[in-house]
Order: C-alpha cells, then structure tokens, then sequence
C-alpha cells in the first residue's frame, strides 16, 4: 500500500494527459463491450503517443493488445510506458493475460487508472507486472477512471447491477397531465440523449403500468446504438400479448410473481421467445432484491429503470438506486397533474432523498441533472 | 425609424464595450433606485473612458450628470462620446432633463442602450439630442438594456408591476414532506441569492397560508439591502396580529376582500402601522388584476410573490407572471409531499405553462433556473 501512494505521487502533469486519452478511447466501447469494461491505452515514446488502443467488442481483443500491436516500430516498446485505465489482465479469460504480453515485449513502465475490482484479477496483474521489474503507477486519475467503468466495479465489488434511474419531468416535477397525456415532455435532443443512455445500458426496465400507458419499445432508435435487454416487471401478468415490449426488435424479460408459476400466459409469452422469470412478493410488490439477483445471473452491469413513477419510488425506497438522470422540461403544469416519482411516505425533510455529485447539461431547451445517491 | 435602425447598424464593438461598462455601473443602483430605473453612464475620449456615473439613489442626480461630472478637464467633453444604458431625461423631474445638460456641455456624440418607456420622456430625450445636433446611436446592446430595467419598462408600458415569481423545491417539484415540513430545502447560498432578489424588490407579497404555516419575516437579512414592502392577501384576515409580517421590521400592506371594510381587526392593523386595501372577490379568490392595480398606485415596479404553491397557481392562472426564480435542491420527496405549484386544471400536454430563455446558476449544492413566461 505504502508503495502503491509512493507511485501515486510520483505521476505527472504528462501522465495525467496520456490517461485522460486513455479514458477517451476507452469511451469508444460504451455500450459494445459489457459485461467486459470499457478500456483505452496508448503506448507513449519520448512524450509522443506511438499506439493506440481500445477494447472494442466483448470478448475481442483487450485495448492493450490493440495499442502495443498500433506501435509501427515495435524496438521502442522496450523504450516506452503503456498507459491504460484499468489493471491489466493476469489470468487467461476469453483472451490471453496482457501482464503478460507486456512482460514479452519488455515495456518498462506501465501507468494504470485504476485497480480491476474482478476478483481473477484484483491486484494480481499489478503484481505479476512489478514481479517482472516492470515499474508500476497506480491511481492517475483514478476516479475519473472508476467513474467510467463504475458499473462494472459494482457488479463486481458488490454482486449487484449499478442501477440507474432515467425520467423526464416538468420544472415542477410532473409526468403528465391530469389526463395523463404524457409525450412528448422534453426536446428531441433530450430524446436522443436518453436513447444514447438506453444504448450504454444492458438492460431497460419498466413496470406493469407504463408498459400499458405508454406500450414502449423501449429499443434505441434516435442514435446508432445496440438495444439492450427489455426487463418487464409484471406482478400479475397484465400486459397484453401484442405489446411493443414483446416485438422481435430485442430480447425481453419478464419478471413475474411466484405465484403465477403455472399462470396459462406464459406458454404464450414462451412462444414469442419472451423468457420468464419468477421472483417473491412483499407489501404486493415484487422483490426488488431478488429483481436485481437475476440481472446480476445474467451479466446485466447497468440497469436504467425507465418507469413509471411508482417503480421508481419503490427503487429509491429499498436504496438500490445509484444514479439519477432527470430530465427537465421548462414546463409547469401544476399540482393536480402527474407527480414524476411515486410516494416515498418521508414524515421529515432530513429523511429526503439526497442527490450528490451534481452535473448539469443543456438539451436544447431542456435540462439534464445526473447525480449519484 | 429608418435613421434610428441606420444608426444601430453602424455601432461598432467598441460601443457594446463601454455600453456594457455602463449596464455593470447601472446596477449599481440595484434596490436603491426605484421607482426609477437603473442607469450607468460614461464618457469616452479617444477610446478611453474619463468619466463615470450611475444612479445611486431614488431622486438623487442621475448617471450622466455623475459621468460629466467626473470628468476631470471638462474641456474633453466637446471631443467626447457619452454612453448610457437609457435614453437621458428631457424634462425636470426631481433633477434638471439631462439631455439639456449634455447640450450645454457640448457632447458631440451619444450612445443610447435603448428608449425610455416612460411617457415624459419617451423618444423626446432622443429627439431633444438629435435637434440640437447631437449624434445619437440608439440601441446598442439594447436587449441586455431593457433586460436590466425590464420591470421599469413594463410598469411604464403596461401600466402593471413586473410580477416574478421566486420558489423553492426539491428536485421532483416539492415544497414541504407530507407533514408540512419546509425548512430549509436549499442551501446557505441560495438563500442569500433569494434575499437578494428580495432586496431588488419594491414589494415581496405572499398569502394567508404561507404566513400561517412558515410566519415568515419577509425581511432582507443574508445580505445587505433595502427591505420590500411586505404585501400580504389575506382574504378572510384570518393572520393573527402578533404574526411576524406585521412587526417593525418593513412597512405591511393587507390586500384583502372588500367583504371586510368594516372588519374589527382593521382598527388593530392600523395602529400596527399596518396598511389595508381591499379588492373584489372572484370564486373564493381576490382579484389578482386589482392587487396589482393597487401596487402600481404604490409604485412598486417590481413584486416577488414568494408563495404559497395555491397562490402562485392563481398568479399563472390569470397569466399576470413575468418570470420564474426557481431555486432546486439536490432532494427528493416522494409524490405524497407538497407540490411546490398548486392545481393548474389543465388537461393537455399542450396547455402546460412554457418557460422561456432560461438561464442556469449553481448555488453550492442548489440550482437555480430562471426564466420568462
């Protein structure tokens, strides 16, 4: 430990600038190489970038491959430092280890953003480098560098999917009208935005009554982007057979009560290639904890739940939520109109529900507030 | 019309430069000024600024007199430009008409930020100028010009104070937990920005409910500045005497229904210095256009209501507001705590109140959005 803060000190202001890149290209991979991390690297000669890299597909080649292989005259590796956001790999998963191909081509010093929370590695890539006299910088940048993989350090720190939740209000926080009319709130770059976040997220998850109000696709269409997996929360089986979320355009997820085990709907929902799974009732809602225990079987890093209302305070009451992306229109329509987050019964202001981290964007003429809880 | 657009056309850069030195000097006089409006002058010579003024204070000299004033050889002023953010006066008021003041010192050129709407003057300041064979250039940076007065531009148009609008909520558009609870949602910062926007008022006006349930003092505390005429509409006079509105700290005025001319607690008010006036009723509701009729008599250019969320419903009812402060706390409350806008009735998406031209500030851990309606 001591030794690792030494090495943290000990970066520089260059060092800082060749992560930063680093992280960049890393960003190339959002939403392509889940449940893989998203990382960059570039291989660095005499303060000039020689090779540059990212891990591009889930199970393709790791971004350390990409950017020693860019390098033209490969005599300079001995010559040069890799800078890569995420420990490099020690064990042989779907690629060969990169500790070790760094090792082969002699690359003296390696800079590295931060540690891989995934238990096969965890530190063991850091040490098998410094164990080959390879000299080891830990930490440039290291929370901009958890920050972009943070969904895959969770999944794998705390066993869970990083669970992030996406709505679009009104300046006074309302969903809709008093007549529910709902679309279409926030501007078409909001909504381009927002289909980017559905892009980089593995699964999409709604509850019964949006699914009904609204019919979404919930599939990515105002950006280029994969769609990710459909989640349907349906306690009692109610959505119909011919709604949009069950269409071939993604693969859905239906997340029913124990109960309806033997319920006759699910042949049918078997049929049309919807799978099925079954999870305990509390208080007439389904079990969030167990909810979340299934995408983490299934390899799902990020979740953005999508709706309605009432999931969504049902999320932020069982504190499983991370991150919020709220969406504002410059819109009022008044209290008799649709609240955009269910009932929280908080008795006190200091039981609220705080957000950290603030950052804001402008969408045309609609505003975008992230925070983590 | 023509000369005047031909003139706006050949401002150059330099012009917007000292004219913006002039709206920094104008405001200045923020919370002292009105009724009159915010003025900022200078006088240039050879692209050099000799000379600066402002108006300090209501019925004290006006910018361009400070600005010649300051000049130290007054011998420069015959090869000088004089810049303000509005027209110079052309009749005695509390001082002399200043465009006579310029003729006499034989300013060749002036530069105008845009008209001043007030009858007396009017295009004849301009007019004064232009006779005697001053240069005049009017309406450089003439949007930011009557942004800075806009609410003594709209008392003298329209014959209505500028009505804005200041509230605080929690991210999801609450005011208070279920249990009422309402203090404080937003940051130190924000309520020293809100004092001071409080300060910039002529009136700070609020309902029965909010003097009942927060007993607020209404003053200017977090920062330094003139309080507001407290305006309080009390339909039924149900605020009790001893309630902190009605203390020493600022003058009062009661607006209530003309139902209560013979009310006993009127006696009570007055020999607490409290003022009363009195409007019609409308479906349980005091009519709105006569309260602001009434405080245009009083010469309150600028009214904040500051609540509660019924009350400015019934101000974006009547579609008498001007603009939004709407201050945002990192917190969320849940769809079972207090709106912070009350019921509007509208059933379409389409008839929601729309925003315009908003501008974002960050207060520690606060937003802020305003905006124009």
């Amino acid at each position: 430990m001591a030794e690792e803060r030494l090495h943290k000190e000990e970066h520089t202001a260059q060092d800082e600038k060749f992560m930063r890149e680093c992280l960049r290209l890393a960003r190339h991979g959002a939403g392509a190489v889940s449940p893989n991390p998203m990382v960059g690297a570039v291989v660095v000669h005499q303060g000039k970038i020689i090779g540059r890299g990212w891990h591009k597909q889930y199970g393709g080649a790791h971004a350390e491959v990409h950017a020693i292989a860019a390098v033209k005259d490969a005599t300079l590796l001995r010559e040069s430092t890799l800078y890569v956001n995420l420990e490099p790999c020690s064990h042989f998963g779907k690629t060969p280890p990169c500790a070790d191909l760094i090792i082969e081509k002699k690359i003296p010093r390696v800079v590295i953003g931060c540690k891989d929370p995934f238990k096969k590695v965890s530190g063991r890539g850091i040490k098998k480098l410094r164990e080959a006299g390879v000299s080891v910088t830990v930490g440039v940048l290291e929370k901009e560098a958890e920050r972009l993989n943070e969904a895959f350090i969770k999944f794998h720190k705390k066993g869970v999917p990083f669970v992030a939740l996406k709505l679009a209000q009104t300046l006074d926080g309302k969903i809709a009208t008093k007549t529910k009319e709902s679309k279409w709130i926030t501007s078409e770059m909001a909504r381009a935005y927002s289909h980017q976040l559905r892009a980089e997220a593995d699964a999409v998850l709604i509850g019964t009554g949006t699914a009904l109000a609204d019919n979404p696709l919930l599939t990515v269409r105002f950006v280029k982007g994969r769609n990710p997996m459909r989640v349907l929360l349906d306690r009692k089986l109610r959505v119909p057979l011919h709604a949009n979320i069950f269409n071939k355009d993604a693969k859905t997820l239906v997340i029913t009560s124990k109960v309806n085990r033997k319920h006759p709907k699910l042949k049918a929902l078997a049929r049309q290639d919807v799978e099925t799974c079954f999870v305990t009732e509390k208080n007439d809602e389904l079990n969030l904890n167990e909810v979340l225990e299934i995408l983490h079987e299934r390899k799902v890093l990020l979740v953005m739940i999508e709706g309605g209302a009432k999931l969504i305070a049902s999320f932020l009451r069982t504190k499983l939520c991370d991150k919020l992306h709220l969406f504002i229109a410059p819109k009022i329509l008044g209290a008799d109109a649709l609240s955009s987050i269910g009932q929280l019964n908080l008795r006190h202001l200091e039981d609220s529900i705080e957000l950290h981290e603030l950052s804001l964007k402008v969408l045309g003429d609609t505003l975008l507030v992230e925070g983590y809880f």
